[in-house]
């Protein structure tokens, strides 16, 4: 049998490079992209091998890519049965012509869902128990209480997007003692990590109950500005907002003045439009919105890159045996197919 | 029967105060002390009753109190029979001259509980999410990566002490997947939100297996020094000390040292020694220390308040009832007697 040519375009230590050297495998190891536009990049965890970058000869080769490219690479990868991505968004690869109808695209959901969620309940906690308030203060040496403080025991908590970010968030957040509220874009049974669940369209109507707006959503034409200024208006009175998804399903400039005004209590945002967030922008110094720098995922924790690992090999394994892929993503629509949960 | 002189401190709602107001009582409603040194004090919750500071004249005429008063009025108090403290620390009531023998003494555990282990664990995820660090960086305007951060998945957690507060920490730790050892003071059986169960005097070989210590002892000649610059230096390459106990159980100028040569990855203090935290020291300026000013529990958390307010009734009926009070404390050890979890 032919051998499959397969190139790997992420940093990885030995034995996560000797999951890969499969039977009927040939492998290149490169340095592809790092992880979309605003992650932290790839960082120097310790066990890593050295690799060389990409170059249009190993696109030429390639049938099968488990990394991130840069997009305009694949119109040099003629012979590319199947890209899988090491990232849960997928944008940058969905412009027509870039992948052939043919090509496979598989993305690395699963290996976000423990970074993300508990990074989103961290901005949470702190908005609801002021320690961005309190840290604010520690640097101006005030040894001063900064009033009422919130828990999520019976706080209402509404997860937008149910995949595997959203869904971990939920379970988190139940394990607390919230009620929580899903919303997803197609029907389903109700997972047991939500209290109710709810499809898309019915969002004006929960957006009022809810204590905490949690956004999970993959960025697509669908979910561009989906929280609009009317609909954050629709949002209860002191009530807090995450955004880890994409900055652009939020009006960044509605969402600044409802926390302004006091009318919502708080943000989370690890995600914000502009991205990066240009100096000088309001955003970054309205006291009660906490921002990070889109760092939620990427390679920050050392889990998500094992489990990206592992996913490759996964996959590597039932593409050699013409088995169906795990995390298939429809081209037209964004998302996963088959397991349509989000 | 004589109707028992009932003096309540702290400020309630009329439908607290309801619930005080029960047959064969006579209830003076006054204002009392804050929570002990520290507290940020009562809060304007919007429902609650205005009332008076204590008199002496009240102290002469109680026979029970329930909320905390200063402790030197309780030398005026001759007819006391029982003090009901709104704090879950009693180390101000302790002292020799102050309580008759015969008067009973309890104090709010179960009210804390919630409160104190949310801003713990909040405390936590903002330093494994290195979201101190993002505070400082948001407020400088800079969009840049922390580098790599931690998950609670998988982590060793220590809790030094399984009351109230350091039961429900352990149960969050728990449920977000962390390895959970309790050390407690006297055996018993080992609760299920626990991994491992352990006795104080094994603390020294346990302090270099955990990825968090967690200290919610309350104060006590037993407790304090406990965490001293030896076994500071036991603790683990990276590990983080959470304090919500009393401040002085923790050598700071060791802490400090360890969290700036940063052999410690950082550290949670919701208490110091010196308390407050004077202007200057240099545990405010260390990047990696949060500090915030002795405010998880007090009356932040309105639950918290109802909490109180719902064990005072319990214990109300019981003593007219001459059945035995909950949450009484052993003036010897300044433990809780019977439930003697810590």
């Amino acid at each position: 049998m032919e051998k499959k040519h397969i190139l790997v375009t992420i940093p990885l230590s030995q034995e996560q490079r000797d999951a890969l050297e499969q039977e009927g495998t040939q492998v290149r190891f490169r340095l592809g992209e790092a992880l979309p536009s605003g992650r932290g990049g790839t960082l120097p965890f310790p066990q890593l091998l050295p690799a060389e970058p990409v170059t249009e000869e190993d696109m030429a080769w390639a049938e099968a890519i488990l990394g991130n490219v840069a997009p305009e690479l694949l119109k040099k990868a003629p012979r590319l049965e199947w890209m899988q991505t090491s990232s849960a968004g997928v944008e940058p690869y969905l412009h027509p012509g870039l992948l052939r109808p043919e090509t496979a695209l598989t993305n690395a959901t699963g290996a976000y869902g423990l970074a993300i969620s508990e990074h989103m309940l961290g901005m949470l906690l702190m908005v609801f128990k002021k320690l961005e308030l309190y840290r604010d203060a520690q640097r101006r040496e005030d040894w001063a209480s900064q009033g009422q403080v919130r828990t999520l025991l019976g706080s209402v908590v509404l997860v937008m997007g149910l995949g595997d970010i959203g869904g971990d968030f939920a379970r988190l957040c139940k394990a607390m003692g919230a009620y929580v509220i899903g919303l997803r874009r197609t029907p389903g049974p109700k997972p047991a990590f939500v209290d109710e669940l709810h499809l898309t369209g019915e969002l004006d109507s929960l957006l009022p109950r809810a204590d905490v707006v949690a956004v999970t959503l993959p960025g697509t034409p669908r979910t561009r500005g989906m929280l609009s200024r009317e609909r954050i208006a629709l949002m209860k009175e002191g009530a807090v907002l995450l955004n880890v998804g994409r900055g652009y399903v939020v009006d960044t400039e509605a969402l600044c003045d409802a926390l302004e005004s006091g009318r919502l209590g708080g943000a989370g945002l690890d995600v914000t439009d502009p991205e990066p967030l240009p100096p000088g922008h309001r955003l970054w110094q309205l006291p009660t919105a906490v921002v990070t720098p889109h760092v939620s995922g990427g390679y920050h924790l050392w889990e998500t890159h094992e489990r990206i690992a592992a996913i490759f090999a996964e996959n590597l394994r039932r593409f050699l045996h013409g088995e169906p892929l795990k995390n298939q993503v429809d081209p037209a629509s964004g998302y996963r197919r088959r397991d349509d949960s989000t």
